[in-house]
């Protein structure tokens, strides 16, 4: 018998229960979340089996623990955890920042940081909650395993087999290389989608304005629906990077103005074609081609 | 016998030849393009049932002329129109930017002005080409109407009345209005969207970083794939509206950059927050809510 815990009952925490069951590798889910509600829907969507009242409580009854709320929360979770974790049961985290929340793992966890590894599902939804998970969240996603050298190489293992039999594709880098990445192509986009909207919806017109938008609008704009809890504290938690990517954005954005307001026409078609080409050429998991 | 004349055939003048053609409200479609391989491509998806050599040639034979042309080129394609434009046939274009266009309407087709009437659909798909043209595009989308007062009112409600009977919805405003809005929600996206794929293609880790991009990432760069052409020519014909709103945009992006740097993290909530709570109450057409 093997028990799941789940720190943070929402989208992520609810679809990993559900997709572990369902592949096999746990079998009972207990859940641990400070909003009543999400606990009730966990239950009533089976994601859950049962509850906990406490983080010490949903630890000490698991051979699993995966904690999975907004990252700066984390550093307090941690530190539940490594008062109450059973011998030779293991923790995770699902975060989207990965070198501070490691430091708060090896700080939190204390001589039980060996019990631990990480891992961040390249997966997720703008509609938080654990109504919203899903059995297949994960399935073909990538999953970003960063161990470093003072982690247990047979806990890392663990969780990356873990998640690939529960059909994920593990991919490892360094702490360092996925903030830089996951700043430019993840962290960056939803803090310009979330100005975009704000700035419209401060507009005198704003409501005539967001009327009209159309499907490029919806596309472009569909991360701006996402949890303003979880992307701060991402902001806060990568600071250093985002805060160079949105620096080097913003010094782009300032040369396509001055092609704007001079009429560069070579210069704008430049910059769209170069990005067209590339866009062009990606492929994402579930495309077609 | 109705004749439509379509004078650039790609995604948008395809669609409309094959949504027309399923209405009933067009007979034969002729299709004039200055490249070989666009004509073909609609003949064979039968958008076209025959093609024209010059823009002279598809315009004495028509009763209803759509441009669908990148905006900057529709200058030279009225001028050659009105010289050949049968009378009481009507001319129509479906142009992103609506004072530009209106404007070359009205000195290129000169007196042949009072057979003209705008309309700009509101639908699209960031691969162009007719080859992708499908008879359903404008189904349940807007259709803007922008008719100035030197417009011929039974032109503009036939171009009205002909989108309406292809399922459109048709809206008016002024052509002020309407690149102001369009600045907004669509102009300025794409230009952030293009911006953005450009700078990471350019970055020295590019591809590791483009390769790990998720969902979230392809979303909202979806529209940086569209024509590189069709949008230089959108920002140099909406310029003043579009370099407002970039340069209030980047206002906002400094500010933002300014609490990330600081970690000022009740204002960076205080931003998303307004942006989600905006976005979450947006529905689109097709959207199931």
């Amino acid at each position: 018998m093997t028990t799941l815990a789940i720190i943070g009952c929402g989208l992520i925490g609810g679809s990993m229960a559900l997709s572990w069951k369902k592949a096999g590798l746990v079998d009972t889910v207990v859940g641990y979340d400070h909003h009543e509600h999400n606990l009730k829907d966990g239950l009533e969507i089976q994601a859950l089996d049962k509850t906990a009242a406490t983080i010490a409580e949903a630890t000490a009854q698991a051979d699993i623990i995966v904690v999975s709320v907004p990252v700066r929360a984390m550093n307090e979770v941690f530190r539940e955890i490594g008062q109450n974790l059973k011998e030779g049961a293991i923790v995770t985290d699902v975060g989207s920042t990965r070198e501070t929340v490691i430091a708060m793992a090896r700080k939190g966890l204390g001589d039980k940081f060996k019990q631990y590894a990480p891992g961040h599902p390249i997966a997720g939804g703008e509609m938080p909650g654990i109504r919203h998970a899903t059995g297949d969240l994960f399935y073909g996603k990538k999953l970003i395993s960063t161990p470093t050298r003072d982690m247990n190489p047979r806990v890392v293992d663990k969780i990356e087999d873990l998640w690939a039999k529960s059909g994920a594709l593990v991919q490892k880098m360094t702490p360092k290389q996925h903030d830089q990445i996951f700043a430019a192509v993840s962290h960056l986009p939803h803090v310009l989608a979330y100005a975009l909207v704000d700035m419209i919806a401060r507009e005198e017109n704003a409501q005539s304005k967001l009327t009209m938008a159309g499907a490029g609008f919806k596309d472009f704009t569909r991360i701006a629906a996402s949890s303003p809890v979880m992307w701060r504290d991402i902001c806060l938690t990568n600071q250093k990077a985002i805060s160079e990517e949105l620096r080097n954005y913003r010094q782009r954005l300032e040369e396509l103005q001055a092609a704007i307001d001079s009429k560069d026409a070579e210069q704008i078609e430049h910059i769209f074609e170069n990005a067209m080409r590339n866009r062009r050429g990606l492929v994402f998991s579930g495309d077609h081609k």
